[in-house]
C-alpha cells in the first residue's frame, strides 16, 4: 500500500529563526520544538509511515549532521521496517528544483517512471499526523492521474509571509481540485482579498508521479533533463560523486515553483488538495514559533513584565528583565541577540543580511 | 570668595540603570557619559571651582572605589589649589537626612554655624558649568539670609519622575524666591498642571548655613541632632569611627526633603533658585541617559532596523540585530540583559526588584 517515495530537501538556514538558527547549525537540525528530536527527524519520522523511502537532499556542509540524526532515528525503532532512507549531498545549494529533480530522476530509475513521488520541506511543523497522512493519500490519488498535486492549508490569517494555491472547484480526484494558478508572497491588502475568495496557502509540498517532471523538464528546462540523465546514468559506487559534481553547475538556480508549478498550472496539469484542520506551521519566524512551542518553564531570573504574548530565550544563567513592550521577541545567545516583535518578526533577515554585507559572516 | 563647603552624599545603586549600574558598581563610580570621568568625579570637578572644601559621604562597600576616584581626580591638577577633599564613610545607608546632616555637623564644628553648605548629588549631569555656578551663588545669597535654599529646574516635560517645587513670586534674595512647598512625584495629568502653574523641577540640591540645618533638627528631629553632636565630639582620630558605629542606627531613617525641606517650607524658610537654561539630568533612566550620551559609535556588527531613537547598547563582539521597535531600549551585559522601550524605563526597577525577590542578590 505505501506507494510513495519521500524526498525532502534539507537546505536553508532559515534566517528569520535568527540567532537560533544559524548556516551551521540550520533550523532543521534544531530541535526547535523541544519534543526530543530536530525537525528534520520529526519530518522522516512523520513520512515513514506512509512512505516506502524516504531520501533527504542536503548540502555538503551538513551531511554528517544530517546522517548522524537519521541514524539516530532509525536506530530508535519508532521506523517501518523495511522503510529505505538515503541521503544524497549536493555539491552547492541550486534552490528547490535541482534538489527535489535530482532525487527524482534517481528514483524514476529505480523504481520506474510511474513511481509516485513527494517533496517535503525538512523544517515544517504538523502536529497532526493523520491529516496529514490522509491529504497525502487524496494526493496520490491526483497525481496518479498526471497531476502535479500540491498540498494546500486553509489560510488562518491574511499571512504576507506565504505563496496562495489559486484552486477552483474541478475535482481531477476524490477530494484534490484543478489549481488555476500560484500567486507569490502578497500584500496584507491582497492576502485578504485572497483569503475571500478561498485561496490556500502553498506549503511547496508536491506530490507527482516521476514521468511529470522528468517529462515537463525534458520540455521547459532541457539543460537540466541532459545533465541529471548523466548524472543518473553514471550513478554508481565510485562515480556517482564525481559526475554530480561536473554537472551540478550546468543545473538553473530555480524553485520548483517557478520551474514546474506554475508553467504546468498554465496547462491544467496542477491539483491541490486541502490539510484542512491542521495547526501546520513552517516555523517561518518567531511569531509561528511562539504558537507551536510548549510554553517553556521560564527561568525566575527572566522577569517579564506587561509583555503580554512575548517570546522571551535567554541563557538560564543570565538576568533578564523586559518591561512594556506587548509581543516582544528577544533571543539571546552568547554571540548574538535579536530584538523584535511578532509583528517584525518576518524582518529578522534583513538585519541578518545587513551583518553579512556588514561583512560579518561569523554571525551568521 | 569661595565660601561654600560642598557635601556629596554617593549612594544608591541607580536601580533604574540596571544592568549598566549594579549594587557592586553604582551610577556614581561610572563614566556614564564617555566624557573619562565618572559621574562622582565629574560632579566633585564641577563643585572644586566654586567651593572651599568638598565632602563626599558614601557607603563603606564602595570607600575604596570613592577613594581611587577622587585621588585620580586630585593627581589630574584640574582641581584648585587648596581646595580639600574628604571622605566619609556611613556605616549602613539611612536615606539622605542623615548623611547631609552628619557632614553638615562636622563642617559647622569646623567651619562655625555661619558656614554655607551645599549638599550635591553625586550621578546627576549638568553639562553647563557657568549655569550652575550662578545658580549656586544665587542660592548662596538665600541662605545668608536664612533661607534653606534648594536649585530648582525649569520642567521641559510633564515629567512624572521628578518631585516639583511650588515658588511664590516673592523675591527673598537677588533671584531667589519663597518656596510655598514641595510635591511628591506627580501623575503626569497633575505634572501637566504643575507646568502651567510654573513649579519646578526639585533636583535635590540644598544650599544653607550650617545652624540653619543644625537649629532645626534640635527641633524637629531632637534624637538625630543628640547623636550627631555626640559623633562630632568624639570625632577625632581613632574614636570616628567607633562612635559613628555607636551612634547610626539611632538616625532616623528619612530623606532631607521630609525631615526639613516640607516643614521648613511651611514656615516660610525656604527659598530656590532656577538654573535656567541648564540641561541637568538625574540621568533616573534609560531614556534621559539616551538625551546625554555623545551618540556611541554604533559597532557594525550591532544592526537597529526601523527603530528611531532607540538605545542599543551590547558588547562589541557580540552581533544584535534590532527591528521595528521605536524607542526600545536594549542593554545587553555578560550576566544581565534589559530590554524594554524609554516610556518604560523608569519601570526597570520594578524587575529589578523582582529578581531580589526571586532570590537573585547576583544579579542586582
Amino acid at each position: 500500500m505505501k506507494k510513495l517515495h519521500a524526498i525532502v530537501p534539507a537546505g536553508g538556514a532559515g534566517t528569520r529563526l535568527w540567532p537560533i538558527s544559524r548556516q551551521g547549525h540550520p533550523k532543521f537540525l534544531l530541535d526547535v520544538t523541544k519534543s526530543g528530536w530536530s525537525l528534520l527527524q520529526e519530518t522522516v519520522l512523520r513520512l515513514g509511515r506512509v512512505s516506502q523511502s524516504v531520501t533527504v537532499v542536503t548540502g555538503l556542509r551538513h551531511l554528517s549532521a544530517v546522517q548522524n540524526q537519521l541514524q539516530r532515528v532509525l536506530e530508535s525503532g519508532r521506523l517501518p521496517k523495511g522503510l529505505l532512507v538515503a541521503v544524497i549531498a549536493e555539491p552547492s545549494p541550486r534552490d528547490s528544483m535541482p534538489a527535489i529533480a535530482l532525487a527524482t530522476y534517481l528514483l524514476g530509475k529505480k523504481y520506474g517512471s510511474d513511481a509516485l513521488i513527494g517533496s517535503f520541506a525538512a523544517d515544517h511543523v504538523i502536529p497532526e499526523a493523520h491529516i496529514f497522512h490522509d491529504a497525502v493519500h487524496r494526493a496520490i490519488g491526483a497525481a496518479e492521474e498526471g497531476y502535479l498535486t500540491t498540498i494546500g492549508l486553509e489560510p488562518t490569517a491574511p499571512s504576507t509571509a506565504y505563496g496562495y494555491i489559486h484552486a477552483t472547484d474541478t475535482e481531477v480526484a476524490p477530494g484534490a481540485f484543478l489549481v488555476q494558478n500560484f500567486e507569490e508572497k502578497p500584500s496584507e491588502k491582497v492576502a485578504e482579498a485572497f483569503i475571500e475568495d478561498g485561496y490556500l496557502w502553498n506549503a511547496g509540498m508536491f506530490i507527482f508521479q516521476a514521468k511529470t517532471v522528468t517529462d515537463a523538464l525534458a520540455e521547459l528546462h532541457p539543460q537540466m533533463h541532459d545533465a541529471l540523465n548523466q548524472v543518473v546514468t553514471a550513478w554508481r559506487f565510485l562515480e556517482q560523486q564525481e559526475v554530480l559534481t561536473r554537472n551540478w553547475p550546468r543545473l538553473e538556480r530555480i524553485s520548483i515553483d517557478h520551474a514546474l508549478a506554475e508553467p504546468l498550472a498554465q496547462r491544467g496539469l496542477v491539483a491541490t488538495t486541502v490539510m484542512k484542520g491542521s495547526k501546520w506551521t513552517d516555523l517561518g519566524d518567531f511569531a509561528s514559533l511562539a504558537e507551536t512551542e510548549r510554553p517553556p518553564d521560564q527561568a525566575k531570573q527572566h522577569v517579564v513584565i506587561d509583555s503580554p504574548g512575548s517570546v522571551v530565550q535567554v541563557p538560564p544563567e543570565k538576568a533578564a528583565v523586559v518591561v512594556g513592550i506587548p509581543g516582544v521577541v528577544v533571543i539571546d545567545t552568547p554571540d548574538a541577540l535579536l530584538v523584535t516583535t511578532k509583528e517584525h518578526a518576518q524582518r529578522v533577515k534583513e538585519g541578518v543580511d545587513a551583518l553579512e554585507d556588514f561583512g560579518f559572516p561569523q554571525y551568521l
